[in-house]
This record gives C-alpha cells, structure tokens and sequence, in this order.
C-alpha cells in the first residue's frame, strides 16, 4: 500500500524565477523517504542508521518534472516500492499539487548498506516485509 | 567541445554519514549549467535569464551513482549537450574525483523558454550556435 | 502573546559531526517566521508578498546556540514580538528540544518593506495591530 | 592580517524576490571560515576534523545586513580575528560587493571543542599562533 504525505512549499525552496528550485524536489524526496519508514517498517529512520547502522543510500534515480510549483502550495506525495532485491529496493514518487494535478513522477533505487562501511547488504527479513506491503498491487499506480 | 569545471566539496553539502547528500550533486549539476554558459554562448546565465528573459528548465533529469564523494574532494565536471531540438536540450555531465574516478553521470533535458510566461520558445539561433559547438563528436564521451 | 511552532530535525539539516549545521537554525527561523503570519495577523506570507507586495526582510540578526540539536530532534520554537517601530518590527526566537531543553534563542530586526521597490514603508495598520497583539507582557519571556 | 576570499552568488541563493536569502550569508561565512585556513594555520579544515577531530563550532553570532546582493554578484570577504581566548575565538566578516559597497558585517564566536565529544578544549599552540597573526592591528578594521 502506498505511503502518502503532505508538505507546503517554504519561502526558501522558491527561485528567482518564482518557481521551486529542481533540485529541492529531490531533497523533499529525500524527506518523504525518511518519512515514510515508520508507516513501512514501524522504525524512524534516524534509528535506523544511528541505532541499526542500516541505510538505503541512491545509486540511481530520474524523475519527470510535469508541472511547476510555486510557494505556498502544497505538495501531496505518493510513494510506493516498486521492485526488492536482495539488497536492492526502487522507489517510486508521484508529487501532486494541491489542486490534484500530478506535477513530478520520479523512480529511485537504493541498496542497503552497513552504515560504517558503506559496504552493500541483504535486506534484514524484518524490513524487507514491510517493504514488500508497501508494493503496488494491481492498479495501485 | 565539452565544458569541464572544478569544485571543491565543502562541509554543508557532507551529511551525517559522511558523504554528499544526494540532492547536492543535483545542486551543484544546477551551478556547473549556469557556470558553462560564458563558454557555450558567450553570455552569462544571469544575464541570459535577467535580460533576454530566457531560461532552460528541467524537464527530465535521471542519474546513476558510482562511487561516494567525500569533504575536502574535488570534483571534475565534464559537461556537453548530446541533443538539440527546436527548443529542447539535452546536456550530458560526468562528475570525476581528484583521483580520476566517474562517481556520478547524469543526463538532463531542459526546455528553452521566456523566462516571463514559462512559455517554450525556439532557442534563439546565436545561443543555438554556441549549443551546437558543445555538442560531442565521435570519442567525445 | 507567543506563537508556538514545531518542526523535526530532518536528515539534510545534519552535518558530518552529527549536529544541525548552524546555518539551517537560521533557516529554519526563517520559516517559523513565516509560519507565524496567519496567527498573528491571519495573513500568510505567500499571500503578503506576492499579492500585498509587502514583506519583512531582515537587516539585523543576533544568537546563541545552547546545545546541538540532532537528527530526529523536534524542535519547538516560541517567537514574539519585543519592538514595533514605524516600520522595524524586533522579533523573539526561542528553540527547545524534544526534553524541555533550551538550545537556541535569537533576535531578529526586520524592516517592512515594499516588495517592488525594496523600499521601508510605514506597517500597514490592520498588520500592526496583530504584531502589536504578539508582544510579550510580563512574564511571557 | 586579514583573510580575503571571493565567491560569485548563484541562481540557488536567490529567493523569489530577487535577493540572496539571509540564511545564505551565514552559508557562505561558514565556507568562508573553512577556506580561511590554509592561509591561517597551513591546514585545510577537512584536516583538521578528520584527521587531528579539532573543530570550531560556533556558540554566538550577530550580523547586520547594509545592502542586497543579487544573482551574479561576487562577493568579497574580508575576514580577521578580533579576540582569542583559551578556548574561545572570535572571527570579523565583511562582505562586498564588485562595486566596493559593505553588504554585510559579521561576527561570530567559535570555540575550539574536540569533534568526537563536541567538549571544549585549550587551542593547540601550532593553531593559537596562526590565528593570533589573523588579528587586526590597528586599522586594519
């Protein structure tokens, strides 16, 4: 099942074009991910690297930039997984204004690491099934 | 003839597990693109984007990466445009370490447009000029 | 009287030592600065500038930073409002953590200006009266 | 003697009202801090945390903000010790614009702390007599 979060664009995100600056939707995007781990694993991400030493760094990501948006809006995001390795896990995000209209699609991969060396590893069972709650079933994009 | 640019990576793009947060590479991929400019077309971005009123948006960017860039490092930008339409480009970057290694390669797909409306224009044929002479040849990439 | 806001420590805003950049408490009162409009003066801040074309940029800034905040803080800012010119408005920042703690405290000068000219003008009457509403009596400090 | 360093503002620094967002002058004075070392002290602040875990966060800062900077201007810092203590140091900022103007005046206490406890610790001598030749001498403000 999807993950679903909302957040208003601030002053600072906003470019002298008057639009938001691209590379702040890949930071809100950083953001949505972190969370949306409580609703997937039943874990904040804070604890996660800081306690469990376990993180989900990029290795490759693209987005689609639809629609622009402006200060004051607020974006709904939609997040869901849509492929799970062995230490794999592509995300996929769907950012909607407040009027409904889709304005960013974006698909990231990440692969879990141990946090103190970087080094990739197997998914830990107890994450990998809230992961795969959080895939699309039919119709589901 | 491809655009290369340095810069050193400073302490605020590092986040807590040591390494540049993602969205910075975007950020500094957004700086390399104005900073190229000067060369591409003889004219600097904020007088592109203040005066003639002409921007290049994103409209599509995607990205892979290689190898983690650290505090202190020194990133190489090997920037060149692989396509030109009528008022699309899309422009090709390579980040490289002081130590020679590719850590990042993204492709980005901007749209000419006025800067006042958001509206796409044609390229404005002096600047398609210099785009076009940034084009890679054979072996360029 | 005050105006109470909260906001989670989120991943970007951590340094490579593990504390809040210094920089983001700034930015973060930025947006508990505009957070703040639509109780003090039932206004929000996209709507003052962009369509009263009225805003308060900062000309003086002074702080002290307590103790660090980190990742996954919730910091609670209380802001008032300490002196109201003719068109200077002094404003109060106080953090505290997630236990009580106080870790930051600041103040703000800002100049009610003009958004096209940049030019000072008098505080429109109906703001004045909800910043005049925000000032602390005794004890709220 | 004082510090001098340059850095051109770019189109990320710039808010919707055309001006560089404050929180991006202490952006900026933090990198100006950094790459103040190599002339202060012959070490690079990635070094200095790294390798020997010395650093200077900062515990006070004031500002005043005397004229905008705008996308495309560069800005020169001017930066000189003004006081040291055991452990504390405290460090003048000046910035101006290509024209000669004073933007902005700063100043901002650090202390010297160790990076693996963030507790306070006596200035190495090596570092101490690097930052005592940093201090104005009569005029130099």
């Amino acid at each position: 099942m999807a993950v679903t979060q909302s957040r208003r664009i601030d002053f600072p995100q906003v470019d002298m074009a008057g639009i938001v600056y691209y590379p702040e939707y890949w930071d809100m995007c950083h953001r949505f991910f972190e969370g949306s781990w409580p609703q997937i694993a039943k874990i904040d991400y804070p604890t996660l690297i800081g306690e469990r030493k376990i993180g989900f760094p990029t290795v490759d990501n693209k987005a689609t930039f639809h629609a622009p948006l402006r200060y004051g809006d607020v974006v709904k995001c939609r997040l869901w997984i849509s492929k799970i390795g062995n230490s794999s896990v592509e995300w996929q995000y769907r950012y909607f204004n407040q009027g409904g209209d889709l304005v960013w699609s974006a698909s990231v991969m990440t692969v879990c690491v141990d946090m103190d060396s970087l080094a990739p590893m197997p998914i830990p069972e107890d994450l990998r099934a809230g992961l795969a709650a959080t895939k699309a079933e039919g119709g589901d994009e």
